[in-house]
């Protein structure tokens, strides 16, 4: 299997990503990688790979693709002027079949109309969605989707994404019938806007869809369901803010241990503790978003992921391609799809 | 002064509420509580306070209301058959100018309706918000509102909600120009749905108002502002997600310490710290959130709040009386409202 992968863009440099893409080789028998970006410094990166790493550089290949799709670039600019860029490359390498899914930490826009134009969207998906995956109470995870891609999105669209994101917790994480909900302001049927009023009634409809009805934001996190629907908004918003609560919780536990304690002993013993869990706590850093509804597999790593966090995006992407993702999609979403294909 | 406290609703029953109310009382010089509820239990919830709350016993009085505006009852319901509800006495109070302000933990979008059915609205503004103080990582606050009044706000209703977050961080935290700025998926202009993109371009014509532009979640909790304005649906996602992330993640902490610090006396000496931070790292439980624009003033506390919850609520409505709120929302924004005023 190989997997391409774009190398600029991230906050942590393109060396994250050589490094996040070996530790991604180690982990996935098989796996390959082809990397985009800055030949010469991507060539030192793979050559100066740690010890424990090295063995992985034989499984990397660089391309040389220096042109940056800027962090603040508009995705129009990006169509427009982005050819020669290593996010366009890379996703070119992609369609002409020379790897089987891309990753990049780029531009989240600029990557979705890039990889959009590129690869196309699964027949009856007219709009692509961003997924990921949430951690959850009882150590299981949540999908949550659309995480930026459609700010505005009818209840048509709001039935795709519930459909596109059951099709991957039933294929990836292998679940019988994932719960699906819709997020909303209040658990009853009449509260809510008119559009998510209008996604229920459909979801009510659709047999082969263990469809629960609404959450609230909490619901999110609850390990209550597998699946939550929002348009691109709100989802984006909660992501966020999630995030920025993680960070600010995970300084707060820091601090305390550190000065509150009373003892530099107990500050010395819990901080094994804590390494661990700053890296529970910083759920959404940790984890690629896929672009579910493309005619391909592209994963959006977190723009600040270091290594580990790159590495993670690789290795979903894999797990996407081993599963088989975008034919799972333009089968079941094809075939099932009928009722409400019409925007 | 004198708060009339609806007792009923809250998951914790009248007892938190009744002493919340006596923490409050012990906590603000001259503040007396008339306790809206079951007679019969309320007066024995007084009788038999804490010791060291006992004095405030006699600064509470109990008021006869035994009527439960239940928690999944429609707002619609609640103004037709509420009437003789405990949340609409003690807003009856409050109108009859027995009381200066109302606190409930009951129900929100019944306590929304009966409030402004019963106070009415300050002067320009057609739709009251509910706003709450978010803590923020260098340790200050930041008011989001709208949080669920308005699942739908036009770009006026979202230059009102930023005036009277402005009014109340102006004059509730003294500061001299609040930074104000509006949740979008992204920081530049030309993000976002349309709503927010002309609500920008409104706020950006306010000289009165320290606009800072866009947000994205993570700048609800990161210092660099003091008010983040959304609509109700996005605000209710963000605010409920981010307490089921609040929860999880002291669960996490919690069973981090306890199980893999190797050492039960560690565990023991970490659980002081781990108290103090449960209360920090829960921080949208332990506020009031006010039900801002309604002509008086009404604080919803939060449905799963304990006594010190609840005591936090009474205190902020305490905060806003002597502030005299209202009358400032009525000043500040009848004067300069003019340009924005029409729907």
């Amino acid at each position: 299997m190989r997997i391409a992968v774009d190398t600029l863009g991230g906050d942590a440099g393109p060396g994250a990503a050589v490094q996040g893409a070996a530790i991604a080789i180690q982990a996935w028998p098989g796996l390959e990688v082809d990397l985009f970006g800055p030949g010469e410094q991507l060539t030192a990166e793979v050559a100066n790979l740690p010890r424990h790493l090295a063995a992985a550089g034989l499984r990397l290949s660089v391309y040389h693709a220096p042109g940056l799709i800027h962090p603040e670039q508009r995705p129009s600019d990006a169509l427009r002027r982005g050819a020669a860029s290593s996010m366009a490359l890379m996703l070119a390498h992609v369609v002409a079949g020379h790897a089987v899914a891309g990753v990049s930490a780029g531009n989240t826009g600029a990557l979705m109309a890039l990889a959009r134009r590129a690869l196309g969207t699964v027949a009856q998906i007219p709009r692509p969605a961003i997924c990921t995956a949430i951690p959850t109470h009882d150590e299981g995870r949540c999908y949550l989707l659309d995480l930026g891609a459609n700010v505005d999105a009818s209840a048509k669209r709001l039935v795709d994404f519930a459909r596109m994101g059951e099709v991957m917790a039933r294929h990836i994480d292998e679940l019988d019938a994932p719960r699906v909900a819709l997020l909303n302001v209040g658990g009853e049927a009449t509260k809510g806007s008119e559009t998510v009023r209008e996604a229920d009634a459909l979801l009510k409809q659709l047999d082969s869809l263990n469809y629960v009805g609404f959450v609230e934001g909490d619901g999110i996190f609850a390990g209550s369901v597998d699946v939550v629907v929002c348009d691109g908004f709100v989802g984006n918003a909660v992501l966020k803010a999630s995030e920025g609560l993680a960070r600010m919780l995970i300084t707060r536990v820091q601090s305390t241990f550190e000065s509150h304690l009373g003892s530099r002993l107990v500050g010395r013993l819990a901080r094994p503790a804590l390494r661990r869990l700053k890296r529970e706590l910083d759920p959404v850093r940790y984890n690629g978003a896929s672009l579910l509804g493309l005619d391909g597999i592209v994963v959006k790593s977190h723009g600040s992921a270091n290594a580990t966090g790159f590495s993670y995006a690789v290795l979903r992407a894999a797990q996407e391609v081993s599963r088989d993702l975008p034919t799972r999609l333009a089968q079941e979403l094809g075939s099932r799809h009928d009722s409400t294909q019409q925007e």
